[in-house]
Parts: C-alpha cells; sequence; structure tokens
C-alpha cells in the first residue's frame, strides 16, 4: 500500500461523492440537514470474528451495511446518513470496499459523512447509521408488547446458522461463485441450498418495508434477530415485562432449511433457537392486527401475563432456554455451535 | 471474562444511565430529540497504533472521547450524541473504560446513545459523536481561508509528539501516576515538563471554546490539528484555493517544550511542524479580525494568493514540505519520527 496515501485515497473517495453532489468529507466532520426525528445504530463487523478472514472486501462492506440497516428497520426508521471507520492491516487496498459501500449506500437512500482511516492487525470496520423517524409512526420498541398480543416472524430462522457452518467447513468466495466443501452425498438441489445458505449468512436482506410497517401501526413491538431467535424473544420479554407461549411446529416450519441441516448433521430446532444472525424481525402485534400478506410473516406464538417463555409442543410446555451468541464469552461462534 | 456476560454489562451500564435519565440502549437503535443543524465526526482509538499497549482503560476512554471533541470544536459544534463500539482482547473487563467514558460524556454535554461489542485479538475503540451547530453559528470550514487572511494557532505545538518519543522510551502510567523512563540528566523542572508532555499526549484538551467563537465570526476557516501543522496546514490551503506565508520564528515559539525536546535529541521545529496529535485549532480570520485574549491564540502567518506554502526566516522563503502522519502508510508513528 506504499503508493497510496490517506490523502490520494480521500481524494479518489471524494471524486466520486462529488459525482452524486454528496461530498460531505472536506472538513474535521460534516453538517447535516435537519433530521426531525433522528434514530442511530452503530456495528461492527472484524475479520474472524464476525466474517471468515479472506473474504472478499466488496462482501464486508455489504455485510456491515446490512447488519447495521437491519437495525433501523426494528426502529421503523429511513437510512440518511453514514459513518465509516476502517482499521485495515497493512497492504490492504481498500477501495473494492470503498465502491461496494457507496453502491449499496446510494440504493438504501444513505449518504456517507465521514470516516476514519487506520493501520492495524486485524480488519475492522464498524458503521454509524442515522436515520429519520417519519413524522406520523412511532418506534415500534422492545418494550411495547402487551399480554394476548401475537407474536410473528418476519422470515426464515436457522439459514444463515447453516451458511456459517458452511464457511467454517472450508466454502470459499470468488467473485460471485461460491465454492463449497467436500460434503458427502448432496444432489444438486441441496447444493443450490447451500449456496443460498451462505450468501444469506453473509449478504441478509434488512427487512426494512416490514419495519415501516410496523412503525405506522398505533401499537407494535419488534426487535432484531440477531443473537439468536430465544435470546432475543428474552430481551423482548424481559423489556416489556411479559412472557410468551411458542408454537413448536410454527417455530420448525420457520426454519428455512431443515433437510440440509440435518445433512450437516445440525439439529434445525437448535439452528432456530440460538443459530443466530438471521437479521429478521420478530415482532409483537395486537390480536386484531395482522402484517400485510406480501411480507409472507409467520404467527409463532402469543404473549403472556406471566414472565415464562415457554416451547409449546404436543400439548406440553417446555421452558425456552435463554441461548444464543453472548459477544462478550463467544470469540467467533455461539457456544452451541462449537 | 466468562463471569460478565454481554446483557449483565449492558443492565450494569443502563442502571448507570437510569440514574440520570439518560437510558437510551434499549432498543436495537436510539430515537433521539430533533437536532436542527446535526454536525458528526467519527474516530477510532487502536491498541499499540494509536497509544501504547497497557495503557489503562479509563485514559483510553478520555483519550477517544477527547480526539473526537476536538473535530466537533473544528466545527463550532456543541456535543450532543456519542455511539460507542468496542473490539475487546477476551479477558479485559471494560467497565473502568465506561466509568470514565460516561463521566467524561457528562462533563462535555453528551449522552450516549448506543453501541456494539464484541471480542478481538486488539482493542479497538470507535466514537461517533452528534453535536449541534447553533442558529447563529457558521461552520468554519476549511475551505473558507481567504488571501490577506491571518492564520493562528489556538495552543502549543510540538509538546505531544515529545509525550508520545517519551512512551515509546517505557514512560508508564498507574493510577494518575507517570513513571518516566530513564532519562539523561533532567532537572525536576524538566520531569515535571516531560509528565506534561505525556498527559497532553494522552489526555488532549479539545478547543471547543474557540471552536464556538469562530463559528461565531461572519468569516473564518478552521481545521483540527491532528496529522501534524505542516499537513493540515497544506489541507486547509488546499480546501480554499490559497497558499501561506508562515513567520518561522513565531512557529518556533508556538513550540511548548523546545528545552526538553533538545534534551530528548529531537528538533523541536521538526516537531512542531509535523510531531501530530497537537488537537488545537489551526485557523484563518479576516486580518481586521482577532481572537479574543484569553483564549491565548498566536499570530503564525498569513494567507497569500499563490497556491504556495512557504516558511519565512530570516528574510529567505523556504517551501514547507507536505508531511505529518498517515495512518494508511505509517503503522504506529509518523515516518519522520520513525
Amino acid at each position: 500500500m506504499k503508493s497510496l496515501s490517506e490523502d490520494r485515497l480521500l481524494a479518489w473517495l471524494r471524486g466520486r461523492l462529488r459525482r452524486q453532489d454528496e461530498d460531505l468529507l472536506g472538513d474535521d466532520g460534516a453538517l447535516l440537514d435537519r433530521i426531525e426525528r433522528p434514530v442511530v445504530t452503530v456495528d461492527q463487523q472484524i475479520e474472524g470474528v464476525h466474517f471468515p478472514s479472506g473474504l472478499p472486501l466488496d462482501i464486508r462492506a455489504r455485510r456491515l451495511l446490512a447488519v447495521n440497516l437491519s437495525d433501523l428497520a426494528a426502529m421503523g426508521a429511513a437510512p440518511r446518513y453514514a459513518l465509516l471507520t476502517l482499521a485495515l492491516p497493512p497492504g490492504l487496498n481498500p477501495k473494492p470496499l470503498f465502491i461496494a459501500l457507496l453502491d449499496a449506500c446510494k440504493k438504501n437512500g444513505l449518504i456517507l459523512a465521514g470516516g476514519d482511516l487506520a493501520t492495524a492487525s486485524v480488519f475492522v470496520a464498524t458503521l454509524s447509521l442515522i436515520g429519520a423517524l417519519d413524522s406520523r409512526s412511532r418506534v415500534p420498541a422492545r418494550g411495547n408488547a402487551k399480554p394476548s398480543w401475537n407474536l410473528w416472524l418476519g422470515g426464515s430462522l436457522g439459514e444463515s446458522a447453516v451458511g456459517r457452518d458452511l464457511l467454517s467447513r472450508g466454502a470459499t468466495i470468488r467473485g460471485r461463485s461460491i465454492s463449497l466443501p467436500p460434503l458427502p452425498r448432496m444432489s444438486a438441489h441441496a447444493q443450490r441450498g447451500a449456496r443460498r445458505a451462505i450468501r444469506r449468512h453473509l449478504l441478509p436482506r434488512p427487512q426494512m418495508e416490514l419495519g415501516r410497517w410496523l412503525a405506522s401501526q398505533s401499537e407494535a413491538a419488534a426487535i432484531d434477530i440477531s443473537d439468536g431467535f430465544a435470546l432475543d424473544l428474552h430481551r423482548l420479554c424481559s423489556e416489556s415485562g411479559v412472557g410468551a407461549e411458542i408454537d413448536a411446529r410454527a417455530l420448525d416450519e420457520a426454519c428455512g432449511c431443515s433437510s440440509l441441516a440435518r445433512k450437516l448433521a445440525l439439529d434445525p430446532r437448535e439452528l432456530s433457537l440460538a443459530g443466530g444472525e438471521d437479521y429478521v424481525l420478530l415482532f409483537a402485534l395486537p390480536a386484531a392486527s395482522e402484517p400485510p400478506e406480501d411480507l409472507h410473516c409467520r404467527r409463532i406464538g402469543t404473549v403472556t401475563k406471566t414472565l415464562e417463555i415457554v416451547l409449546l409442543e404436543d400439548g406440553r410446555a417446555e421452558n425456552l432456554e435463554r441461548k444464543g451468541w453472548d459477544h462478550l464469552q463467544s470469540e467467533s461462534a455461539p457456544s452451541h455451535l462449537s
């Protein structure tokens, strides 16, 4: 990287931004347009922790943005501005990362408003997002859920964890092509599913539309499932001071890739409960309210008055353990998978 | 750290914030109060890059905030909200960092509005700040400077670089006490100066009041000197499309610790020009305008129409080289010092 100085990189970046009248990088900070109801969030992606070493830079950039957007989705906010910091191992040319990030920002209505660069022994990227909540909207806060409301899932569970497992077995990505690790007796169909799981893990699709719909409702509670369904359900219930009854059959149906998981000797139920990094919304709505059909949500249970969180199966109620990712205790995988 | 889970740390942190009615950490993001003219900035601090390994966590926290505030100062904005991410080596208890950060935030009118935690092989902390520009103020942007304006410094130069040098020679900090490395023939006075330089390096004092005054002026240009006077002067001139004449004698007088530097076999002039991490404001004002005396600023030169940036000494003009820190090319020290 001796040939790429910080100021030259910045000049190159500002050249790209100027073309879109979006250059806010000239000063020590950036003066933004007024935001009536600002919503902020921040997330980081660390090589070897949040994604495997050697992942192409454009995918790192898109993943960083996607996991951040998923937080804004849970708040019902529209993306506006982004702030980026990069800690880069010496010799790594960050241009492909910037190209992908600016492209993804543009598609999501975001303007890069600032950043900071440094070299370090490990790649760390952090992104702060500033969003805007519509004047007629309200945050579907985790603490809003009330007894007798229904619990819903915005998408499937477990597929991301299968993708992570395949990556840990040696799946690799080069450009748009994914090479699978040696796997026993997989049909072409199963191999397509395996590639889809890896893509889903690396490039989650934040549920912005669902988040906006939830924020347009007079009553709703939502949480972004990043650390595992069970843990994030516990968090939602704890913030709301409620319990929950989860229908085990509905939960199993929410697993996006049961047969693939079994082929990999993984337990689909475990993946759904604690696989993590699903980046779909778990939300609660009054019984009379239902999300629009075209958002393909799934009802999975009920909010209860007791503080217990249980899984209902064949008439039996079993306590649902508070398990999932803990970012201070697990360095690169949730304990139940390692 | 097996005993400290992410959720327990968060509960502890929210307990502290609730006492001040400042708990914004319950959801995936935070809804903030309206900010009429938001100003944003972001910076990171990496162990072994921005500060020596083993630095106490409370000092890391205060340094992280100070270098960020210095950017807001250069924009003339008042601090409002902060977002923190931490990448922590396993086993490091981050509570002392949070205690110091929350204390420093409170003193500066900042509310912690969000964050993210992960374990990593190296300590990386990033802070994003959201500030507010007063309705009667304007950003003293780097690009505002005009020929015939005077150039000013908000404080002394070089002292921080001396402090960094002493740390690289083995100075250590424990609690409030600084132990100096073995140094040849230093008087008690010189030793006090050495300790002051280390403190200045680790805990810079952002010039918030000067920044607000500059933003209250109808015409001003400012830049935060973080990467060295010469480099940041080049940046200001380049953004403004102007040149500069710097009075070498005034520059030498701005060096906060010439005699100490010489004792350490460092060139005071070099330290002033390219030592970096001074975190004082370099600014330009119309000739008729002067900063308030109690802010102790120093006039050091003039903005010129030609694009040349020169040092005037004994009637001779010498080109002022564009040197200082480059965060992509130097891993832990500016090239001229290593």
